[in-house]
């Protein structure tokens, strides 16, 4: 290992210190007690529980990189969750406004989500500087894009939020495109039956506790509930459906399963509180897995290679387009529910779709900038023969290779 | 692969999506928002974390078929419970009796439990498209036996939902007759300690949630937490002191741990909410575990080859058996309760035994039945040299063997 | 095998089961039904989830350990919960008083806690028997130092529960310092990086659910439930950034990430729901995270040799030291709070004080003496050659060595 590598590993420990004085500092000026107890603490953890374990365990399908998945994910969101309590508290100071601290805390913990999906596109070739810093960039941001949403647009703070797996995948992709592609002949970029295997066990966590992220801020919360919940089942279903019509022998396949299971959950997320007969929500569900498990299949072939765009976790196909479509099919119900009131059904779509359109602009360009940054070399981007390498970062028992 | 096998597979995900279509159209027609909020939603997510977990992870004790076992319980459950949603609006539709769409949901997901025993007892042995035509049928056999309970019977809706470990048991054993036994000198049909330790992960989670699953639907619910609690805590200790004593050596078997420790909480189950006394309910959990190890020492030595009966996860003295003690408990609970009132005990003695009849009797012969459509060639029964065995359905990354 | 080590070996389950008979039959005498219902099971069903599963799994870090670590712990848990409810109930009709059947059964669980952390240090080195033992002894103990503090020093009942970890940890240790230590040229107490992820899976359950286990007894449980968050959240921080400074090649070690985690939420177990604003927690949660990594770094080479301590996983500087500083901040929160009251001050801080000493002495001592009794030859003390290795006690599929 080259000396200025031990020089800026060495520095690691001291940035991720001096981080967490600072919050502590600013909590000590910003937080204080407001003793109240409000009945969602059981919201609250199951959000946490899809974020530690649900996602530290659905990234856990390379092969060598099962400690930096967990870990790092881990890391990132209690550092995260900080951030973005103190994000959210300076806001509300600016605006004098004020909010219930398990509000916030729930809040935090959602606005993760975005920062979580990110990381996953850039899987494996982050150093844990680059991680943290992107989290704090893409708080910061989030909230910029929330805070112009519930501005200038006027949707509430609750539907803003939803926006969260739009942004956090489209921010992830353009990050990712200023990493170089790893070695097409590098044997790490793979899955093992047993990483497959731990992989599922966290989508099937992500799975059971999705109704409760799309419940969580809503204000009919047995509707987002069941929405969700047919949303996911009709995505599960075609998902194996469409795994076996992809692949060659007909057999299924695991990777598949893993992304498409999930879309459904996410496509319906907008307007889980809003849809009113659960066939709907079953639809969004079938078309949200196609296009996951469609999408990858094509985006491997044609889009990826000219935009030089290299997804870890395959993001786009899981979080990005379905919430596209979520977003696509919250206008189109918003015209069939008002289209006997045309002005009003006017100014609504408009909403609608300048709400869409700032989100993933800000987004994609931001992405993009951060994706600059992160590459600076006072950062030290790992080598692409390191990627998706757990013993670059982590002492190995025995150095057991490829266990 | 002959091509006879690769048309036939061809024809899978039609099928499937042509029955979610089928869905999602009944759906259109029959179920409508309610608009009503109830605070159950934490039970129904308890049970559906069961399934979808719980299962889905103590299924996973074969070394070479956790894709499928954790893969093909999650497709499963996700169109049996929309399956059995439809059911139920249909049989309330007839009824003309109306019900709280959660509530469906909750006993759509309890229904599951059944279908997911019984797919226990074939393990390994059928293809996707007869699991799914198995699910099929037996939900739509276990509302009727249902619908005959509560409508001849008079017992409670809530009462004859309990009956789900015993109808899953009893049909997943009558359908499994039906398959050719796996042959003896195959090592697939086998453990790894890696599998074990997986399939101990969801036996936990079981365990976990099982006063959960007592309670949803009970009327003294605190009364069922407890009751099962214990009842499964003895069932645990016992576990692990008859393994002792059947073993060779004095050692300790995973395989009864992960089977005796949950035929407590089987066996509370009818009598959960009507048990005054936890020691009732321990001495329940204390003969359900020994049933459950001296059962499957004696079945697999005496009963089984006769019947030419090959039960994989030995769901006949995990869920059978104790579900039949359970049943026998709770009549003799009421002649306890009320000996001295000849008359009406001879008459809910006799509803008691008329319902555990009936439930077996249904379950026995339509399982018989199940298994025989199951096997007719149409559906392309898997040769036994395939039985167990991941790679026939799964893509394998790198083609790994035994992992 | 020797001869009378297979004669006691087959005395094991009939100790087990008469045990368990005496448990039922207590029960039969002491424990009625009250029928009422309370609205904490989600509480109670969380601590049990962190029993179960998340110890489980936290402990399953030795490779060849496994199925004891997660065996034994299931084996522990469900004796000593009955076991705990027996002792509270015989303290109960004692002091005339009653309490509701769920409070007791959570305490018991809450009580487990001890017994599971003491188990952690002498973890592979004792038979079930002595574990049985150990667990029984140590419950009556800790009710013991639990009715001396609030009847002597008029603590609530609630408070002196939170002295959980400081009694487990150190009862442990003085259990361990009687046990021989293990040889350091055997491999087998070391850690693969398969089952160093297992463990990860356990250490996340734990903190995920550690807001709730310090929120259970809380009276502010909103307060409790935060400010654990933040304990845990600066201690996972911290944990990351020590493990890099105390390692060579500036690497994250596992081991630093599993104990350090969990460390902000013992230290802020005490004074969780005192603590007003949350930087107080935060800063705690750093404290303790530096006490336990950069203890276990001197530990290992400057306390245990003399002290001829072996602690397998780490308990002292998890829970040990963390409980420690604890109650050492809430005496220095008490001070500040009340400094403008001196005479009421003193008194606080003696009370303070004086229930810090009376538990771990009272910890300290009695683990002596059991350590004592647990190595009666009696009880057929393992050889050390047969330290941390599964296939003393459990049958092997395949007899598959080192999986």
């Amino acid at each position: 290992m080259p000396s200025s590598y031990r020089t800026f590993r060495n520095s690691v420990p001291w940035l991720i210190l001096s981080l967490e004085a600072v919050f502590i500092v600013l909590f000590y000026f910003l937080f204080s007690d407001d003793g109240v107890f409000i009945e969602s603490y059981s919201a609250f953890r199951d959000v946490n529980h899809m974020l530690i374990f649900g996602f530290g365990f659905f990234l856990m399908f390379l092969k060598r990189y099962g400690f930096s998945s967990t870990g790092f994910n881990l890391l990132v969101i209690v550092l995260g969750v900080q951030c973005s309590v103190l994000i959210d508290t300076f806001v509300l100071l600016l605006q004098r406004q004020s909010k219930h601290q398990l509000e916030r805390l729930i809040k935090a913990a959602m606005s993760m989500t975005a920062v979580v999906i990110s990381t996953g596109a850039v899987l494996g070739k982050t150093n844990p500087v680059q991680l943290i810093l992107m989290t704090v960039l893409e708080l910061i941001v989030f909230r910029m894009s929330r805070w112009m949403n519930t501005t200038f647009l006027q949707i509430t703070d609750n539907i803003s939020m939803m926006h969260v797996h739009l942004f956090g995948a489209y921010f992830g992709l353009a990050v990712s495109s200023r990493f170089s592609e790893p070695s097409p002949r590098s044997d790490k970029n793979a899955s093992t039956p047993k990483s497959d295997l731990l992989s599922m066990l966290g989508t099937l966590f992500l799975w059971v506790f999705w109704p409760s992220f799309n419940s969580v801020v809503s204000e009919s919360k047995w509707r987002a509930i069941y929405n969700t919940y047919f949303g996911l089942a009709v995505s599960a279903v075609t998902a194996f459906a469409l795994s076996v019509l992809t692949t060659k022998d007909g057999k299924f396949r695991m990777t598949h399963i893993h992304s498409a299971v999930l879309a459904g959950g996410v496509a319906v997320g907008y307007a889980a509180h809003s849809i009113k007969y659960p066939w709907i929500a079953m639809v969004l569900g079938l078309l949200a897995s196609v296009i996951a498990i469609l999408g990858s299949y094509c985006s491997q072939r044609c889009l990826n290679p000219p935009l030089k765009l290299h997804d870890t976790s395959g993001v786009h196909f899981t979080f990005g387009m379905p919430a596209v479509l979520g977003a696509l099919a919250q206008v189109i119900l918003l015209i069939i529910k008002n289209w006997t009131n045309l002005p009003s059904l006017g100014y609504l779509v408009m909403i609608q779709v300048g709400t869409f359109c700032l989100t993933i602009s800000v987004a994609l360009i931001t992405g993009f900038i951060a994706g600059l940054i992160l590459n600076h070399r006072l950062f030290k981007t790992i080598p692409v023969s390191k990627y998706f390498d757990d013993q670059f970062y982590w002492e190995f028992p025995h150095l057991a290779v490829g266990f």
